[in-house]
């Protein structure tokens, strides 16, 4: 926006928190401040709300959760942050030292979260936006480490109503819009902010925008929290600041990096802008339309299922988390100079069809009645192989993050089967001691019928049909941006807090680091720092 | 700087075009200045000139230039951009794009390094700075790239005056510091910038600073190029930005990231964050001084030697080009939860001592004669692996980026040596395919007498002493900051030009992303934007 568009702009409101973006962190911020008798003008672009959560689904992970102590859990504050900076700093991390060996200023963050997300939880619940349930079944994604002292009870998600076991996410969104409705926050879509009001040093006042062509300013007396989301659909930011070869992701399309670029006009200080929560993704959704609804896959169901490479070789744990399976894909070779795991094909039988497929989101596996949609079928592995290999050169060719498969993929690919099959006959992956771990095998799902062995692999039928389904590296969203201090508040590059200037969630640059420590781990810091912007902001003593 | 000291700060000089930083990029870009008729004055904070070129060797590499076309070695524009975008962008590249698939203003970017490195060679020449040798037996880093079309002739130092092949780094700086003096650069050190005097929209006009404690100001009349190289030795940028592992390097001191903070106050463009030229580098000298004179390891030299991990393991080919080594000590491990190979151990037996040390900048192996520094020694494996163990705990303990060895390291390595012997027996690496490339066998240098199967690989003798090296992954320096055009001229976040403000070399973003294309591929691009920034602001019409 110029200068003379600004100065014509109306400003069409004025309220004591402006909060952009219509998502988990947003609407914590905004229940938080108007419960706090602060009036809250939320702004968000698209025609819909939702945010992040509105695509997946709700699990928030917050230690020492309310429901957590009422069960007796024990979930103590050394232990907890011990967990959580051995996996974000897994080189700098120190048992002895007084700040686990990572930055003091990190250890404050890490101890920020501790310490509110609980509170978080009980402002949403007490005002009606949660009915929090705990997920007592549901282990840490690192259950195992010895850091872990409470690898069970720290996700919450709200009571079903149509399901027993938990919202979906756009039930959960609907419940947080409906009662800041309730409460009085006013909530604008499809009104786009572009820049704020201000600058790093006299601080910020209010945002600037358009809405339908029309620029506006709207003011704001305490302060303006950004929860925009990260920068997943910003081609041109993911280019500059992901590594490769990470291209695509399913987050939603509102996450096209907004406040990173205020960041750096502001001169905000940066923080984890080469990080993101990854996931394996379908790759065919994505290449049709990158802006489409996608759903990243949140678990490789299945036991007579293996992922392999373009060398028709296994490459990792296929029960891993998605964020692990994610990073896997980025591995470099220099070999071969290239990424050999960029795409990695899932590859399953009838029988993974038949006992693994549950319609739930991020399962993509089709139940056997459903239609094929983008698998890629064989009759026998060569024919399977034979598919595979027409079908990438249709949609993804070489070149543009395309690869084709290693002549010897088909042969390769069947003595992988055989291995596999030997493996899960004795129940023991000797290679990546799959179904392992308690994570794998919450995920994984119960055996299927007659496999009193590794619930988590099952020999191949040796009749087919053969399914394979093309995944790439994605984001769920990334995880950089300006970095906040414990009160969501922004920092310039001198990390001196912006007055007025708050964010929360994945337009936030939080040190998180690579990290991906629970399922809900993504949530849980939204909505733990929504809530922290809001407190800070209703405390805050001068109206600006 | 407040804006008052800046108000009451002198105006201590005013040139056309202000240089800050005395490496590669400043004084190509000084000398290239007055040699158009710019009067150039150029400022370095630190009390000695010379940047990185000053503490390494001076290997500059630039595609056909022209000694190449003198000596008949084609390396024409298209094959020559298809390489650098193959190592670039390995998941983007499209033969058949004519971006090759990558983004078009990265392709441009390649284009003017191409078009312009050897022009930038031949002003240094011709202003005497450079006396230019092919290096024609030295190869790219992946000359067996089908896309190499031009695999040797490319890398050019400066003739040696006491050794007949090349000048030190540090005679070449001196060199290139004369030949500025002798054109009337008007060179200042200890004097440190800190801010520019202007802004993203208006421009830049100058510079502000401090030298011994007093507050400058200094005006250009064209503009302000900095080389100031990347943030090596800035822990809070290294932090924030490198990935995790990677915490040391070999880089001048005065890599502290100065144009990055300034970049992100003006709110620039940044390109390339992430990204370092890597190799590993002997922790224990940074361990006791992390700002002390050190140096990467350029060759692991030796056929009696291997690299193996805190198990024991090798877990790269030992000979690969040191960036890819230094890559590939990132890998993340998610079943055990840690960087396995953050610290690799360098094995040898006196035979590699006796037939490899040469005393090179970046051989790490010292002479029998010499005194074992760093060394590790034991007169068996066993004895070797307690020795190591306890060196570990003592300068590097658990926790803070330190490891200590499994359990059954000792065992390991054992096995590992007795496995590598057979190969060595054999000539033939079939783990690692060690001794395969151009250059590992350039780096490598000849067989030991009696050697005549691989000359990369020897058996360990069976009797010590052995020795052990304990390395890290470290920067040459890191190469990401304020994006860049083809004039060198920094861009704003909207990729629009800031008027008067060049960068080149380290601390500019250009998208070389994650490659090390050769070795010279450093001081090859920083002196070709060094002279493109120069060759512009000797243009540019109006004196501001």
């Amino acid at each position: 926006m110029t200068l003379s568009a600004w100065e014509s702009a109306p400003t069409f409101a004025k309220a004591d928190l402006i909060v952009v973006g219509a998502g988990a962190a947003g609407y914590s911020a905004a229940i938080t401040a108007r419960r706090r008798g602060l009036s809250v003008l939320m702004l968000e672009k698209q025609p819909q709300i939702g945010g992040a959560p509105g695509r997946s689904g709700t699990w928030i992970w917050a230690p020492n959760h309310r429901l957590m102590r009422e069960a007796g859990i024990a979930d103590p504050k050394d232990d907890a942050l011990r967990y959580l900076a051995r996996l974000s700093f897994p080189d700098l991390y120190d048992a002895d030292d007084p700040h686990l060996g990572i930055d003091p200023a990190d250890w404050v963050m890490l101890e920020a979260f501790y310490d509110n997300a609980a509170r978080a939880l009980d402002e949403l619940t007490e005002a009606g936006a949660l009915d929090p349930v705990m997920r007592s079944d549901a282990p840490d994604y690192f259950a195992d480490l010895p850091e872990d002292k409470a690898p069970y009870g720290r996700v919450v998600v709200s009571r079903g109503r149509m399901r027993p076991d938990q919202l979906t996410g756009a039930e959960w969104v609907q419940d947080l819009h409906d009662t800041a409705v309730r409460l009085g926050v006013d909530i604008r879509v499809g009104y786009r902010v572009t820049d704020v009001v201000g600058n790093a040093l006299a601080g910020v006042t209010g945002v600037a925008g358009e809405s339908e062509g029309t620029p506006f300013l709207a003011r704001a007396l305490k302060g303006v929290v950004f929860a925009t989301g990260g920068f997943t659909h910003a081609p041109d930011l993911m280019h500059d600041f992901m590594p490769s070869p990470v291209r695509y992701g399913g987050a939603s399309l509102g996450s096209e990096g907004d406040f990173l670029r205020i960041g750096q006009r502001l001169g905000t200080r940066m923080r984890n802008l080469g990080a993101a929560w990854l996931a394996p993704i379908p790759l065919e959704p994505v290449l049709r339309d990158p802006t489409a609804f996608t759903t990243n896959i949140f678990a490789l169901r299945g036991d007579s299922m293996i992922l392999v490479n373009k060398y028709g070789k296994r490459t990792v744990n296929e029960k891993l988390p998605y964020h692990e399976l994610g990073l896997s894909m980025l591995r470099w070779d220099p070999a071969s100079v290239e990424f050999p795991d960029v795409r990695l094909f899932m590859v399953f039988d009838r029988g993974t069809r038949e006992f693994f497929a549950d319609g739930t989101s991020g399962n993509p596996v089709p139940p056997l009645d459903a239609p094929d949609g983008d698998l890629v079928s064989g009759q026998t592995i060569p024919e399977l192989a034979a598919a595979l290999d027409a079908r990438l050169r249709t949609i993804d060719p070489a070149g543009r993050g395309g690869v084709t498969l290693s002549p010897d993929f088909a042969d390769n690919l069947a003595a992988t089967i055989a291995r596999f099959n030997a493996a899960a006959t004795a129940g023991v992956d000797e290679e990546f001691s799959r179904g392992s771990s308690p994570i794998e095998l919450f995920r994984n799902g119960p055996a299927r019928p007659g496999n009193d062995l590794n619930p988590a692999m099952f020999p191949f039928s040796s009749e087919g049909p053969y399914y394979a389904l093309i995944l790439a590296p994605g984001t769920l969203d990334t995880k950089g941006g300006p970095a906040i201090d414990v009160h969501g508040r922004v920092l310039d590059y001198s990390s001196r807090p912006i007055p007025g200037l708050y964010a929360a969630g994945n337009c936030a640059g939080f040190p998180s680091a690579n990290a991906y420590w629970a399922g809900g781990a993504t949530v849980g810091l939204a909505v733990t720092f929504g809530y922290l912007a809001a407190c800070h902001a209703a405390d805050s003593i001068n109206p600006r």
